[in-house]
């Protein structure tokens, strides 16, 4: 009977096709004229379960983008994991900024460049790929499966959120795995233990009744443009503390042990500076460190502002609306309504005037911290281990995974965030990218936890 | 021989049909695209000065969108007067707030309504079709006369301002008259004695080479929206003064007899707010009149700030870079090229950290001042006040019209400006309108102008 390794092996130039068939579809869930790509890839999951043998295989049609399910529960005694990944992309504009089309998947220096790459579709169909590989090396699983795929990871995933709140039973698992995260460097196994979770609002600000010329108007009309660049300057300090009142007020600091493990992981600040963040200084609260300001701190990014006059050239407008994008990256244990309410008082307050801004939600997010002694947590930790033949390191991400928080409360299992991305992936960028060595190492990583599981439960 | 208000009555349809096929041509000249509607509305404004009767009629081609020009100067021993005005127009977005589309005009309530109604082709039209009644009426004109169309107004007339400067003697005028602004008020006939300058610039700031994600890299990443929000923010107070070090040092108080005579013009500040502006409440500097503040003080203005995520939905990236669409309106006696620098330097000081600023000049104008005791402005309120039967006021207007200050740089003559738009026209924004009795006035003023400068002449 061949090993798993060698089934991996042999079915590696294919696995790479879907892959490359995979990131060839448009699925931008944000976008609605990409809706019909969405359907595509949905079908594209669908299919690819039951490649790999997953049974109850079905497309869960709801409010917004379509669910993909599938199960294997032919593991009797063993644990159940409920596995989860998203065929949705980020939009991929500025596109002229992409060295090779975003939807053409182009190797080079073994690395697959396309939007998805990374986040997520080579990491959720890495998972896939360990299940069908298994299947194929031993004729069943090593424990019990349970996946679940949404299309809407990049809007804020409301679907997946009712679908866990009201299918307590259907999911019912002893731990989820998430591959969605990166890992801390390359060849450094990574488990991600906390997650940020979010608020993402519209600040929707008018002024006048009707855009007004700048000329005959300029020096009595209000101008929603800059009240909002007022408004917002109020928001953050320059040196990147929040200044809305309470915003901190239930920031929970990490634990003296945390603190002390990423102090033990070697970091140069320099070179992150300049090869991964790409800027003149780092920027944000002094006082914290990187690994604080990013896993442990929230924050409060303006991500554009449509709205005025944005073409070449020039025009001469008072603009009577504007928007601002804003969100915030929330720590344990603030509470995304409770921001969002925060942001609505300091927005009523401080509008300029003749200004109205309404702080509209888009979405939210909580965030979330594993714990490190769980089973699965420490199991996944050994697999990573053996798999890569390194120590495995356990950081935060800044990113947020609403979902990961949906399983805590709702099914009360902890999530094992084994992530095969790597910092410099461009994630929501230009060239975003995943490392096909990653895609297969992360096959054969997942392959070894759902076995490790298996057996721990034996002995 | 048929007077000449028979003859203007009975062209009454064609002249709105033609003003009607003028406004029907997209003539959006900051649009690379609009460039053979440009081109399309240049040999309108040919074909109509050949109508009226001018002669060396021709395009003059050169490195931008054409001029038109035409003359005639068979009024031997009479004034000759330069005749401005510009076939081009403004963008027409937001687009859904238009009533009817921007270049289908469409009359309603006696108003048409169109981009470019009022700003400028309805009023350089009724000053076409006065020389043309002019000339069907008694077979000649009453002046000599040189008429000069552009079709880069809009964005800042670099080509008029060359040719002006290096064509002094084909150009040669006792005075011009410009017919781009509005009267004070309807049925009030107004001269406006002042123009606003301009220097209308792009700031350009870049913080890490990519965009990135703001989970991953919020906390540390400098973020180019945010970081020209913060930098533009501290560009103005509160109270709508400009922060911008030096910014006011030349500007010019008006003189006590022209603030007088402002006091004088009857002003409801109340009804001005809530039907011209339509805000909440007036903004701009305390101690300062509307009157002063909106024509005898510069403003600061953001008109755009393209750049980051401004789609429907979300995205959640931090902005590798931005840009925002700036402008300083100046009063005399500001130096365009001085704002400028005094923009970079401020830029340059306070950009924050891990932001570059770059300020990049899109076009400046200076401000002018009309001397109202010349004969042209003299002539020019009394052919106003004969043709409406009331007193015409002097104003001055905020917007900006640069080729003025070149008539009265390089060709050393003053510029009557004889407005016939209404200050509800809607410049610059949806639902631009013109008050075709207003072209119909504008024509008979125009014409008694011209016939007022050849009479006095003669005595």
């Amino acid at each position: 009977m061949p090993s798993f390794s060698d089934i991996a092996n042999l079915l590696r130039p294919r696995f790479e096709d879907e892959l490359f068939d995979f990131l060839r579809i448009p699925s931008i869930s944000t976008l609605p004229e990409h809706k019909p790509d969405i359907a595509r890839a949905a079908e594209f999951a669908k299919q690819q379960l039951l490649v790999a043998g997953l049974e109850a295989v079905e497309l869960i049609e709801g409010s917004g983008h379509p669910l993909v399910y599938g199960e294997w529960l032919g593991a009797a005694g063993k644990p159940t994991v409920l596995l989860y990944g998203h065929y949705d992309v980020q939009p991929v504009d500025p596109l002229d900024q992409w060295d090779s089309p975003p939807f053409e998947p182009t190797v080079r220096d073994g690395q697959v460049y396309a939007r998805g790459a990374s986040d997520d579709k080579g990491q959720v169909l890495a998972n896939i790929k360990a299940l069908e590989a298994l299947r194929q090396a031993h004729g069943e699983l090593p424990v019990n499966v349970k996946f679940l795929i949404e299309g809407e990871e990049e809007v804020g995933g409301e679907m997946i959120a009712s679908y866990v709140a009201t299918n307590k039973e259907r999911l019912a698992a002893d731990a989820a795995l998430v591959s969605d995260t990166a890992m801390y460097a390359a060849e450094t196994p990574t488990i991600c233990t906390g997650l940020r979770g979010m608020v993402y609002t519209e600040w929707l600000a008018t002024g006048a009744e009707r855009d007004l010329h700048s000329g005959l108007f300029g020096g009595v009309a209000p101008n929603a443009v800059f009240g909002l660049v007022e408004l917002l300057a109020k928001c953050k300090d320059a040196s990147g503390r929040v200044l809305i009142p309470g915003f901190y007020d239930r920031v929970r600091e990490p634990s003296s042990a945390e603190k002390a493990s990423w102090e033990r992981i070697p970091f140069d600040e320099d070179k992150y500076r300049r090869t991964e963040v790409g800027a003149s200084t780092l920027t944000g609260e002094s006082g914290y460190s990187v690994f604080e300001r990013l896993g442990a701190r929230p924050t409060f990014e303006v991500h554009g502002i449509p709205g005025g006059f944005t073409g070449p050239g020039a025009k001469t407008v008072i603009p009577a609306s504007a928007a601002a994008k804003v969100s915030a990256r929330l720590v344990p244990d603030q509470d995304p309504e409770e921001i969002l309410s925060l942001m609505q008082d300091f927005a009523a307050a401080n509008a300029p005037a003749g200004i109205e801004v309404e702080v509209r939600l888009i979405h939210t997010a909580p965030a979330t911290l594993a714990p490190t002694d769980h089973p699965a947590i420490s199991t996944a930790a050994r697999a990573l281990e053996e798999v890569w033949g390194s120590e495995t390191v356990f950081i935060r991400s800044g990113g947020s995974i609403p979902v990961v928080g949906d399983f805590q409360e709702h099914l009360g299992i902890p999530t094992a965030l084994m992530g095969y991305g790597l910092p410099d992936d461009a994630l929501h960028a230009p060239n975003e990218k995943f490392s096909l060595r990653n895609f297969h190492m992360g096959i054969a990583s997942t392959a070894r936890f759902l076995e490790l599981l298996g057996q721990a439960e034996r002995n």
